[in-house]
């Protein structure tokens, strides 16, 4: 067996293991009782420590040094190209650091949740500084080991290849038009007139909807399920992917669009080559691609005319409330495209949304450098809100810099993906229109020829090409942030 | 860290890969899409491997040598047994004759399920006098290993302890008096007029009955849950039992029991020593004792008319089917009380279900010893049929010996546990009566006292005694059929 077989055998014996992780976390999350959650923590960690035994394996240095060797073809050399940067970037910490971080993550996310609700920032740094203080350790060695900067070898955890330097270039160019898009968004639509939900909507009938469109969208029944969970989430293995959504029953707008968002992310699972199957190639190339295709979904598809109209044929007549207009097409499209300048980050309309992300971008890009303090932090959100949305955050942690989870056990790189991924999608969409009538097919109710593209362009590929590549290959050229404006201007001006 | 204490941190650490096994396989049974099944089947053979191989660490044997010379109380002592057992047992087989035995039993199982349909007893042979073989070495190498007898061997994986010499004579006795015995209440009931459901009985109120069945036999869903598989059973983990039953819509009678029956697994589970947690004495007994409280919940509780008298509560007036007295205590009595000589074991009722366990037993038993071959079996099993019941399967294999899947995989030994447990059932409850007043707290809803007396006796125990132990510390003697006979000559002479 040579070493590039060896490691594709590694490799799969890994991926059986990391199957049960995902599968036990969709059960932990959707249907497991609360008082089988301590076992299962341990059961969990214990199964976290062996996953990563095995891929911290001390062999395998000498199978990637020996593969490095031997003759492989092009699709060979992707799979050990992305087998050894998992490879290093495991291997890149010791265990003992790895198991201080964990620590303090969680010790700082579970206080956090109090702590959020009471606005209590003194509280939430105490904590809060250990955790900043270990990623800052975290870039620093993952910098040391890939050349890169502090926080660039951070944001290759989510979205490798990209660079604060390429970032600062497009985001720089989205803040120059953004906040005025924003003013003149917010000024257009103030004379609409929005017939809001004021029913009561049932679960079981939001669910039947979301079946519907999940049919629209193509979602394979045969490997994969619908839930139910606190927060919406695409889990699961790609033969058997299971997303979740929310019921409110005061309203139908949230779960339905929730639904389009996760199929999106499911189509991508379900649509990764399964020749590759159980190796760093076969699986979805970055959080950014993945965020393109639940965005593509949401933002590009579901909010498009042409697929409401679908969307007002599910609800209508379904629910009780008969308030005239409420499921109309022009109505629900209004419903999905209101724009306001709030403060928080996952209720944002999809015209604020960058500036929210590109706020996060700015402060942990800097705070990863060791540019700024944690100290600084709640300072530099409020003025940064006010210059980007016009509204301050001073005093108001609970809503500014303390409503995410993912500082609160130090996933510093991953906020750029959301936005990243919207701009994604929209080059994407442009690209689709040159060979595809986007909107008669989504008239037409059958959306394969939509699926059959970005399966070509991006769910067959896995991750053998990078994103750039993907990018290219699709587009005919990397991230070019003019698509993602014209997709905004179009829509909102 | 003393030798003890390294097994068991060892145990726990295996108990955590168990408890991701358990809740994987619930979820293949019960909500995971089929095209989920191939890659599921990988990851799950791939952790049984790991688990195997945990098991059989070479340096658990040193460890139990020094546990052996440690100062160890009476508890730690049970413990280090029951560790040693589990260890003994696992390591008798080398892996290569394991992976064979489960090669051979999957293959027979697979096309079993074919063949039976089509009665096909040679295409069924074929692959079955391999299982078979390898059964009778497995059953010689734990023979070589424990000094008992091949089938005695086999029968200690299921029920530790328990001999042929002494359930020949159990079962001896039973032969004595049940073949009469049920002639008299086939007569007894020949008159009986007894209203069978013909109505639609929908799943979900079936369900929402099931639900209710549950509370009152304070089935904790802080700690389990209740779903829906092809066949039911009780899965999950001590902190997390999931049970699962099927629902046919043509009639109520057999979800609901069969909720029930489950139940009494699920509580026994949920009711082991939460301190011995992740140790072998930690958890249940024995098959035979785990089927004692499913069959004391259905059989003792379950069809006595103090029960019987809730269901009908739970099921009158929730039903779209008026027929007169359905529901009434007593026809729900008489249908879960019918007596009939048939074919299928898991279509049985209570008292024709000793004859078709007892079958299999002196079958499986000499087959395991060698004295008879496989090809016998289907002339045994028609005679012994004719004998025990005055029917005949000649021709008949479909509805005979190959009705059941226990044999097809080579799980020989596992059978006598029904009849054990229907047995140990009836005698907890002769005992529980010299102290408690079942009747009457069936009448009054409040079944704590029973469950106090179960959990007392036996959930509690886990298990630090033995099977022998527990009965007579419970009722003052070790198993004695004359406890059934009585329960039975009480309920159907």
């Amino acid at each position: 067996m040579s070493a590039f077989e060896k490691l594709v055998k590694h490799s799969k014996k890994v991926s059986h293991f990391q199957h049960l992780y995902s599968i036990s976390s969709w059960d932990q999350a959707s249907v497991m009782p609360s008082g089988g959650a301590e076992a299962r923590g341990e059961a969990m960690a214990e199964l976290s420590v062996h996953i990563h035994q095995l891929m911290t394996q001390p062999q395998l240095g000498d199978w990637f040094d020996a593969a490095q060797n031997e003759s492989l073809d092009s699709t060979q050399q992707a799979i050990l190209r992305e087998m050894k940067q998992q490879w290093q970037q495991a291997t890149v910490l010791p265990d003992e650091f790895v198991e201080a971080k964990s620590l303090a993550g969680s010790k700082c996310e579970h206080a956090w949740r109090k702590q959020r609700t009471e606005n209590d920032w003194a509280g939430f740094a105490e904590n809060w500084k250990e955790v900043v203080a270990l990623s800052q350790e975290e870039a620093q060695r993952r910098a040391d080991v890939s050349g890169l900067t502090p926080y660039d070898a951070m944001l290759n955890l989510y979205e490798p290849g990209t660079t604060s330097a390429s970032l600062d270039g497009v985001f720089n160019d989205v803040k120059s038009w953004l906040p005025q898009m924003i003013d003149q968004a917010i000024e257009k639509q103030a004379s609409d007139i929005v017939i809001q939900p004021t029913g009561i909507y049932p679960a079981q009938t939001q669910k039947a909807v979301g079946q519907e469109v999940m049919k629209l969208l193509q979602f394979d029944f045969n490997h994969g399920r619908l839930d139910e969970s606190v927060h919406p989430f695409c889990g699961g293995v790609p033969t058997d992917v299971r997303i979740t959504t929310r019921y409110d029953e005061k309203e139908f707008v949230q779960s339905i669009m929730g639904i389009v968002h996760e199929t999106g992310h499911a189509r991508y699972e379900q649509g990764l080559p399964r020749a590759l199957a159980g190796t760093r190639a076969g699986e979805a190339r970055s959080m950014g691609v993945h965020e393109s295709q639940s965005l593509f979904f949401e933002m590009q598809l579901g909010r498009n005319p042409h697929f409401i109209q679908h969307l007002a044929g599910f609800t209508a007549g379904r629910f009780a409330d008969a308030t005239p207009g409420l499921f109309s097409v022009e109505n629900l499209q209004k419903l999905y495209t209101q724009v306001k300048k709030d403060f928080i980050r996952i209720d944002a309309d999809e015209l604020t949304y960058p500036a929210h992300v590109i706020l996060r971008y700015e402060i942990e890009r800097d705070l990863m450098n060791g540019n700024i303090s944690y100290k600084d932090v709640p300072e530099l959100w409020d003025t940064k809100m006010q210059a980007y949305l016009g509204i301050s955050t001073k005093g108001n942690d609970r809503q500014g810099c303390m409503q995410d989870i993912h500082w609160t056990d130090g996933s510093f790189g991953y906020f750029p993906s959301y936005t990243l991924g919207a701009m994604y999608a929209a080059q994407f969409m442009a690209s689709m229109r040159k060979t595809i009538n986007v909107d008669s097919v989504l008239d037409s109710g059958d959306l394969s020829p939509i699926f059959a593209w970005l399966s070509e362009n991006i769910w067959s590929k896995g991750s053998l090409l990078t994103t750039n590549e993907i990018l290219t290959a699709a587009t005919g050229e990397t991230l070019n942030p003019q698509f993602f404006k014209q997709h905004l201007a179009t829509r909102y001006l």
